[in-house]
């Protein structure tokens, strides 16, 4: 008989989900790991959102909600996007999906047929590549490095031969793996270089709400055909919750809740309920208290990280990671990473998820750890290299 | 501008979804409807989940959990599954999934390339053939009535031309729309021609555990070649958690585990910390009376029905719904179901998502609701067809 698999079906591991499985696995064992490879606070949920959570439990059965999500929802989040932003949002532009993830699914679906073009910044978010590799759309990368702070710009759209020209272009900002943030004018560039060329500027903002200084803006600034993709999961603290949103076009309303209805029903109502309340004042207190926390951790590596021997690396603007080169003590950064979690029980993100071409050169690292966690991480990577 | 949707973004609206909402935004208004359209008990998740739930909020951060799911939460399915059917399923086959939304869309990535056919039972659930459809496969209905009692079998397998053969097929029993299930020989010669003809059976079992006599079958009672799918929200009562799994053959347990790493990170960790307590003895005793329920609610509709006027359906030996016919009332069962909750504030499920054949002259019914609310529609039902 015929293997089962199909041929598209054939994707990448997530080499960052397979090393939090070997922590989660390790921690089975009783054996404790730092943790800097996930893209996880430490923190859980802020404190309102579990109140109300709890209060949902009896007073509501929990079934499903509106397709494009709880109506409060949505108009949190547009009040949330259009205040952060000085822009006017609706609620009726705002979908919630079942994490950032299934934004993505959804809106890969609703604009790109099969063999079409994305491009997309490499180093870049694994499951992009994955994803749209399954979908049957073909990745341009637009390579990237230190000369423009690891980020795409609309000079390289613009360089791109007539077969590269994408149908959609995704930008990530702060990056991920490398923490930059594109300059609002930049951004402004690239959605005006997407509307002239007929396509789809995707704003992965999933790391909003989380900068060091560098201001952050939103596509749906510069463009109004611009699709936007946020999620609870990082400054909100709440991974594992899976909600996410898309704020999108008004004509692709109505085709991504029609996907929607089909690939996912709606998103889990338990966590729309405590959703809610994550944007109150009370817990925005909470959360930036731990974008602090990210500063410091940051802080830290920038300090240490150089002392150990590793002085190359995209210095965060913001976000939750900082990309690191060990081309100096490994040609393999996926063995490497195996290697220090064995050894040193510290566990970062190889290189080879996120950059296909000189991903075995590099690694990431995560400002998620408590700082003494971070430091002692940074101690007992500087003696195990000096072995 | 070209449109920013791409054509195979253009999937036909989930119907029943779309009264649910209908459902939702009248009760915003204030106005009651009777639900008899989504196949949603109305009962909440049993006790012991939601106590499950409050400890957890506090114990942990509900961070990702594991890819492929909680660990103990997949051996709790799998000793479930193995203890219902008698076979034994291993915990390390089990995948947690986003709902059995998550399931499909996973499952179909795995095994199917673009242009593939797969065969489904028309009427069937709509979503197959809305996913299936994004993704670029090729539905090959198995139109089934009261002959079969609305279920395919190996025999329409075999009469299938050379160019329908599928490279999938999937079951569905108890059936929805149909309520109707598949006799465990007929389930196992479905299972045999698959392996034979090289065919992957994709079974969804998101309705076990309702029966009202007739006994249910697990497909991998017969091959472990086939694709189980399963779910909390139906049996289970817990809609809006958003869990599911898989029980796969050992081939397609990493690439799923890859797909899903890309495609959804993992299911909502609270829903599974919840849903390990779903399986408790306590739990199943409260779902348990819930199934009485649904035979309740059946035996009002079976006398109700044919005494208003409506005798044709399909007699439902489980699950949670039951197919009628509406021909000698509207050739348009869509724009009856939106007449019926204008006039009379009762809601059905449109036959046209679920059969693009004959659909139009039928209607879904659930069984879901209280028998009291369930004969009150039927009064109002048989008033609004005397007028």
């Amino acid at each position: 008989m015929s293997p089962l698999i199909s041929r598209r079906g054939q994707v990448q591991p997530f080499r960052v989900m397979q090393m939090l499985d070997l922590v989660h696995r390790r921690a089975r064992d009783g054996k404790h790991t730092i943790m800097l490879c996930a893209g996880q606070p430490t923190t859980g949920a802020p404190e309102p959102v579990l109140g109300a959570v709890e209060e949902s439990l009896h007073a509501s059965a929990l079934g499903y909600t509106e397709v494009i999500g709880d109506r409060d929802l949505r108009e949190t989040i547009a009040a949330w996007h259009s205040e952060t932003y000085g822009v006017s949002t609706s609620a009726d532009n705002v979908i919630i999906t079942t994490g950032s993830s299934g934004g993505f699914v959804a809106s890969f679906l609703a604009v790109l047929d099969h063999g079409d073009n994305v491009a997309l910044s490499c180093p870049g978010y694994p499951a992009y590549r994955n994803i749209l590799e399954s979908l049957g759309a073909r990745v341009v990368n637009l390579v990237c490095d230190e000369s423009t702070r690891f980020q795409p710009t609309a000079a390289m759209l613009e360089a791109l031969p007539a077969e590269d020209r994408p149908r959609a272009v995704i930008v990530t900002s702060p990056g991920n793996p490398s923490g930059t943030i594109i300059d609002p004018e930049e951004l402004e560039r690239i959605a005006r270089w997407c509307e002239e060329n007929d396509a789809v500027l995707i704003s992965d903002e999933d790391y909003h709400g989380m900068s060091f200084g560098r201001p952050l803006a939103t596509a749906r600034q510069f463009s109004d055909r611009a699709i936007v993709v946020g999620t609870l999961s990082k400054y909100f603290s709440m991974t594992g919750w899976r909600v996410g949103w898309l704020i999108v076009p008004d004509e692709l309303v109505t085709p991504i809740e029609n996907l929607q209805a089909s690939l996912a029903l709606c998103a889990p109502a338990v966590s729309q309920v405590g959703g809610r309340a994550a944007f109150s004042t009370e817990a925005r207190a909470e959360l930036d208290a731990h974008v602090e926390r990210y500063r410091a951790a940051r802080a830290v590596l920038l300090e240490e990280l150089p002392k150990a021997g590793f002085p190359t690396m995209a210095d965060p603007d913001g976000g939750l990671y900082l990309w690191l080169n060990v081309a100096h003590v490994t040609d393999d950064s996926e063995a490497w990473c195996h290697e220090l979690v064995e050894e040193i029980g510290v566990a970062f993100a190889p290189g080879v998820d996120f950059d296909p071409i000189d991903g075995h050169h590099w690694v990431r690292l995560t400002l998620c750890a408590p700082e003494e966690e971070t430091r002692e991480a940074c101690r007992r990577l500087a003696e195990y290299v000096r072995r």
